[in-house]
């Protein structure tokens, strides 16, 4: 195996204590794998999201003003623990309360919903939004349900731009939820990665074939195919969350992701072919953002997202993007 | 081959319009590949950079206030011609002068320096500054001299600050120039990548080995080795830069940057280690940036950069970071 770690057991510590000296504004809450915000304001609502560690910059890159206020790492492709995610609400301490953004998958789920209902029995106000946004499958390896994938970071940006607006808990609930309804993803990858914990392989991919519809996890997807080209790819991954979702009549956010190990110059004609497609069936883009948003490791893929703007969102958008 | 890819003769070409319909504030310069900043002030000095393509975000994702005016992207790792960067001189037009920011590669330094004469003949002040920040060898496959790296970017960042201020031609070359003479760096790969215009390895590695002082383009390094600890590859690396250039006594921004395949994940890793060595050495480190700055394609490597800075290069650096 061939990556930069030192001792296996210390790839997240290693990772964090890397951050933690390279984010003047980050600080680490002593004995868990916790950052947050040194600037955060209590007076306003906490986000906290997080989840297993292999998604870089997800979630421990978002923390700052404007979007979450702390993030928990788990292991590699592991949930955090409840006391983890505990440790976060604690160190925060809001004193108008804290929604937790979750990724839809059984572990996280379980987990930060065990450390919302101990923060509530300690008189903490704690909310929580659960993000589903892949259409590939509708039940997977860690899932029941839809797997939460990149349309997260929009949750993170629209629930950030709300709360540091000085918005209450169900107001910033209420926009992170309807950021999941109006959101729709699908993810591809053209090769397996290496999980550095066990040196082994996360699937088998054979050389001229792809995973489509593939989890952030290396769960399985829907089909594989032979490489194709980007543009036959993209229109492909766009048809089916256009089935699943009528983006017609409004204005779109679209989020071209790379899975960790795509070039940036392919990320750019993926995200050229997408805005052409697009374009053919007369739905409108507001904006774009093209570059490593949410990753599995060293992987070689791609992820679309699609977000529904109404002047709310719009408007939230914009702010996070002054913030 | 499996790359987000059409045409292969369309690569260049379909990267630009997907840069370009994502980023509003950029402008392609018609019927060359050459983008530059909308908002730019012809009042300032131009700064152009450029180079082969592979290397994004370098150097078209530069382009911005503090920053480059423009850039010029030849085709995968291969030199513009000097009628591209001709016509980026041309499309800024600046009234009181342009700076180009070369890499140190034989059809680089050669292609920018005939469009320098050709804009010079027309009656325009054009300078340039060549970055050769590369200490792993002194002659290379496409080099006289050693090669420039990832430390331009830090003459891009230093040299916009220093242009934004409204400072002359000759002040924004002493910067940049004084920004080469103390960067330093040194890039190491685990693995090849697939120029996608041939479809074929750019170089070949055994599986266990690591190309120790590679090139942005697979050029050979000065060894192979097989794979070690994160802590000891960063430690030889950093020993190869220190030999050259004396880092004590100051204080050093770092660069800690993947080469376009390296999980986030592993990037902390590697810096966390390179910022735990350089103390051990008493080095004081003012800085330190984190992530893909200069990349070649999917490899999965990283280089390190060190520049050793005086007031006044503080006072840029933390001028670009407002920009």
């Amino acid at each position: 195996m061939k990556k930069f770690i030192n001792q296996k057991e210390a790839i997240i510590e290693q990772m964090l204590q890397g951050i933690v000296k390279t984010n003047p504004k980050l600080q680490r809450v002593e004995g868990y794998n916790v950052l947050y915000d040194k600037t955060y304001d209590p007076n306003k609502v906490a986000l906290i999201s997080g989840g297993g560690s292999g998604h870089e910059p997800s979630h421990l890159g978002y923390i700052g003003k404007g979007m979450l206020s702390a993030a928990v790492a788990g292991e590699i492709f592991t949930s955090p623990t409840p006391d983890q995610v505990e440790a976060a609400i604690n160190a925060l301490d809001s004193k108008v309360g804290t929604l937790l953004i979750i990724k839809n998958y059984t572990g996280d789920k379980l987990n930060f919903e065990i450390a919302q209902q101990l923060a509530q029995a300690s008189g903490k106000a704690v909310e929580t939004v659960l993000v589903n946004d892949d259409v590939a499958v509708e039940n997977s390896t860690w899932t029941i349900g839809r797997r939460g994938i990149a349309g997260t970071v929009f949750v993170h940006k629209i629930a950030g731009a709300m709360a540091q607006r000085g918005a209450g808990l169900s107001e910033v609930k209420r926009v992170a939820q309807k950021v999941v309804d109006n959101v729709r993803s699908f993810g591809l990858s053209l090769n397996s990665i290496i999980i550095p914990t066990t040196g082994k392989e996360s699937f088998n991919l054979p050389g001229d074939e792809i995973e489509f519809g593939l989890g952030i996890h290396g769960e399985p997807g829907i089909k594989r195919t032979k490489m194709k080209r980007s543009q036959e790819l993209i229109k492909e991954m766009l048809d089916l969350i256009l089935k699943d979702f009528d983006y017609q009549n409004a204005e779109v956010a679209l989020l071209v992701n790379g899975l960790g190990g795509t070039p940036e110059l392919e990320l750019y004609i993926a995200a050229n072919d997408a805005l052409e497609y697009l374009a053919s069936l007369n739905i409108t883009i507001y904006q774009t953002k093209v570059g490593n948003f949410m990753t599995s490791l060293e992987m070689q893929g791609i992820s679309l997202s699609l977000l529904k703007l109404d002047s709310e969102l719009k408007d939230l958008l914009k702010r996070g993007n002054r913030g």
